[in-house]
């Protein structure tokens, strides 16, 4: 059998770098080659995450190119800024990497600038990012130096809206996205906001003027009615209305649409239909709905559709956990697809229930 | 001082049966005389319900007409079907009645008919029922024999969308109703659903194809239209999905509606205003979102409204506790309109936080 | 009438500021004058804390003598440390004060000093502190200008064992004390530990090698055998293992003693009788326990006594809600006696159930 | 390579069922055949358990002796009863079988009648039974043809006091357990009582007088002496208190024992020592403490021992998730070694966090 695949992980402290050695820790072709922590360098991973205790010997050290580029493939589990900084330098050395964080989502430096605030670093190489959502773009994947993985909140609409807009039976132009997201998709930081004495036992909306993630699930929208060639329709434009669920893991997203008139599609069978060779996207049969804890630690989004008293709204529900196929577990999926191994390899436990 | 109102509960061994006793037994006006519970009947409150210990001596008795006159006022926080069967003779007897289900809320017998899948009992005193949302009938209820209490979700939806379509600010045609409720809403029952290890840490949608609630909405909607001498106006249609939330006690509805073209009315300024002299609606600040914790135990309404992104799509987001202003708050606070109190009596404890 | 008793805060930005503020809001015979925060100078409490808006038009100020002196009690709320800085010129200018704080609970300078890592900035004001545990001080608390309110560990736990101490049932020597507390028990700061993605879903001991409560718990058990005149007994030593539950509000206490051999007493009704005049102290009838729920939001301690398998240990279980009996309901219940209130103003609102 | 282990499964709807499900089907050598169940015969499991999509074809069936012994191995994940109904036939018929309920964890035929209320279906077959825990009864397991799973609490407790009864250091007749375990451990039953508004947010402690666990836990620590070769001792007695938490999976113990005098044991060595070779029990380094979610979906049992200021009470806290190493996972484990496989195998996956 071949070698293992050396992976590198840098930020390995947060809750996407924790659900990476989770998932990495059976992987049967992978060997984590490299965590980095500024803050926590020289500590053993296992002392840091009491769940990986027994699971890895490594510590958390320095980021060092010299380390990054012994490695296959380099994990970004940072905040946004960071992956940036680091990766001209990794795909001059002739590196490969895996961002899960916003970096290299967003195609247009303006745009990405103005939302997340600060000049980015690296716009060279923004273009030659792949957009890391199988679903939409596995081929490109396949080639793949660069891979932007998708947000969390993105994930879960896009893949809702993906097969109506593909064959053009909403109106794109007055979408809404009425999603829910778990606590870790906050990060781990220490945040008042986020004490479990403040979030829990408690729901709200945030971010309501207008959050990060919207340019990005507009692009990709916009980028699922070019590769479906459908040249005349109107933008995408969407409302996103995130809100706050009091446990840590799973994002719901309830999203709405107006079926162009007139049209007689069975909206059931196309998503079965659009969906069946996925292995991560189970379409529920009529009358079930998703719920959070049926994906949890899994890579797995479930999704309903249905169209309720037959008005003119469709509703699609689509559930994933945050962490994996919101994050982590993507960014290993796309791994799989680089590397040419089965895309399943190492995804394939059960979500956790109860 | 006068004598203290007597009043009786029918059905006393549900969440709003003991929300009612907690709100009530600090109510200054109040002597709960009769609490009536077929399967519990002979036990003490204090016994059946252990937050009550030290504050009642009652117990649960059969329900009879009898008693139930000897009331000025009796509330039903019963399941649907039952305050119906008593209904007439209550209020033939010359009785009063707070009805916290459904079974008077819907002017329209057959759409009452269709919805909760069975006959009405007591049609005939379905007209003369007062729905009891204070912002809306408060002159009425003054006047009533007979409330209907409305629904949790409903008194959360209606009072979000109430100032837009009092103006015709909004397309009343398209609206879109986006719930989530703690499960108390769900009642006390042994369902397998509703176990903590079932619903807890998890999200999802439900009834999304038509949830009771919704023909009460659309009517309320409506009657809010003629009330404001609208005519012409389209009529209320929205799509309403409910989500079940992992814990007890709150009610959140992101709202959404199309904005009337070119119209430039200051949403803050006009939802400030025409809530302005409610004592249980606080229009929150700009940039400040309601969260369900903020009202937890109150019998507030907590409401914001903002144009994100100045597109199109309003959003108006109000939480509830489902329990008080949902249900037994809300009842209480028809009782005080009923019989001349201050409307707040025995409402004015703020939320409880943490 | 006559008129209110001014109130001042100290430090209100706090678990037991905000809990403080929900309970005086109601109190029929108070008036809050005056609530400080350095870090929140000149921001109106009721945009601080969302729960309390409408209910307050104070603001946060700094904290001057004058001010707290034109007051006719101080409440510190306050992190230990805070109290004896400002005590000494309170004290001398005429003030009274309920300090919720650990700064005067522990007689022995020396030991306070260990177990708080500090010097204490006010030792001469120690000796004359009454602590405020009701049940066992309430004559000295009548007369107190200053007073150390108990911790909400202690709490639970001394009236857990006062009567089987009072009456020299058990072995003092071998008491063990295994206790749980909601997060809001270690207040509201912005630690990673206390996030709602790290503690909540879970369950854990923490400082088992000397939690700061547990000199305070002995030197109260020891207090309880002098006003009852023992003076052969041994003296009381606990082992103490706090643990950490996933919920904001409540603590549980499982109090574990070896029972004097050959004793008869009737442990049910030993309780029941020394309770039996106690507002905030309810022994359950036999076969029932406490749960943190039905005490939640309310200052009620409720207690079971019993002897499993008629062996040699004795149980208790207590609980409280560690805001209000176990801080701030507390606090108040100390006030009302101070000033010759019925002891339960304000304090009679039932427990939020659910 | 050989052919995989068929698997049958009794009892597939509950808790441990669906557990069982989701750890065997990523088990490397594990084939699952037959998943019975009376009431849901026919439907397909994945519709049954949602986690399941995708990962299971099989459908309920009614269980019957002849596919029962066309497995290699049977689980029974049933209430008390229904295993000592089927096994004599299984055993006759030259089956194997895993009982994870209590039916054959209890020697003495009296004890067990005494504290499950019911005669004892098949009391010839208990004598053969070996106690599944393989900390303890190693060699015996790989012989066994049935096995008794250890209970959740008992696990917990039984690891938690193995290394100091085997080595004398404690009184074993004044010994202490205070646990708390996730509902799941109560049953997928619909029950009032766990409910999420009742049992959801709160703490108590249930069964105080006695808990059908308690014999058990006596019996296996009487074990560990007799394996120990400790003849003098005083029978082990133990005062066992169980607690309710607020969330689905974990057991926490927190167990009291009085060392005996004089001795000066390193009980950190002695603990790691103890379990070095244990693939499944973790001795936490000086100063840190389990915690449920660490172990949560994992196998791991994670222990730590400390003597609180240096007085003669040792505390012994151990945490395991009460689904995995309290059953399913531990019945696995047992599977292992009775088939020469890994101990390991399918167990490996590190504990889901946050």
């Amino acid at each position: 059998m071949e070698s293992k695949i050396k992976v590198g992980i840098v930020g390995g402290t947060g809750y996407t770098g924790v659900e990476l050695l989770r998932l990495l820790a059976v992987h049967p072709q992978v060997d984590v080659h490299l965590i980095t922590s500024r803050s926590e360098a020289g500590k053993r991973v296992a002392d840091y995450f009491p769940n990986l205790r027994g699971h890895y010997s490594l510590s958390f050290s320095e980021p060092s190119l010299e380390d990054m580029l012994a490695c296959d493939v380099i994990f970004f589990a940072t905040p946004h800024g960071v992956a940036q900084s680091m990766m001209s330098d990794i795909i001059a050395g002739g590196g490969r990497a895996i961002d899960l964080s916003a970096d290299f989502r967003i195609r247009d430096i303006n745009t990405w600038e103005h939302w997340y605030g600060q000049k980015h670093a690296c716009p060279e190489l923004v273009e030659q990012a792949v957009y890391g959502l199988p679903e939409l773009n596995r081929e490109k994947i396949k080639e793949a130096r660069l891979i932007a993985c998708p947000g969390c909140y993105p994930t879960s609409i896009e893949l809702a809206l993906m097969p109506l807009l593909e064959n053009q039976l909403v109106d794109p132009s007055r979408l809404i996205a009425n999603s829910a997201s778990g606590i870790s998709g906050a990060g781990r930081q220490a945040k008042m906001d986020n004490l479990l004495a403040e979030a829990g036992d408690s729901f709200k909306a945030y971010a309501v003027n207008g959050h990060r993630h919207l340019p990005e699930i507009e692009q990709c929208l916009q980028d699922i009615q070019l590769a479906a060639n459908i040249q005349s329709s109107a933008s995408p434009a969407i409302t996103f209305v995130p809100h706050l669920l009091p446990f840590a893991r799973g994002i719901h997203s309830t999203v709405y649409a107006n079926l162009v008139e007139g049209d007689a599609t069975n909206l059931q069978a196309l998503f079965e239909e659009r969906y069946s060779a996925e292995p991560f996207v189970d379409v529920l049969p009529k009358g079930m709905f998703p719920q959070t804890r049926s994906v949890k630690s899994s890579n797995m989004c479930r999704i309903a559709v249905l169209q309720p008293q037959e008005r003119g709204t469709v509703v699609i529900m689509s559930a994933i956990d945050n962490l994996t196929k919101g994050a982590s577990g993507q960014g290993i999926q796309n791994m799989n697809i680089m590397f040419g191994l089965p895309e399943v390899m190492g995804l394939e436990a059960p979500a956790l229930l109860p």
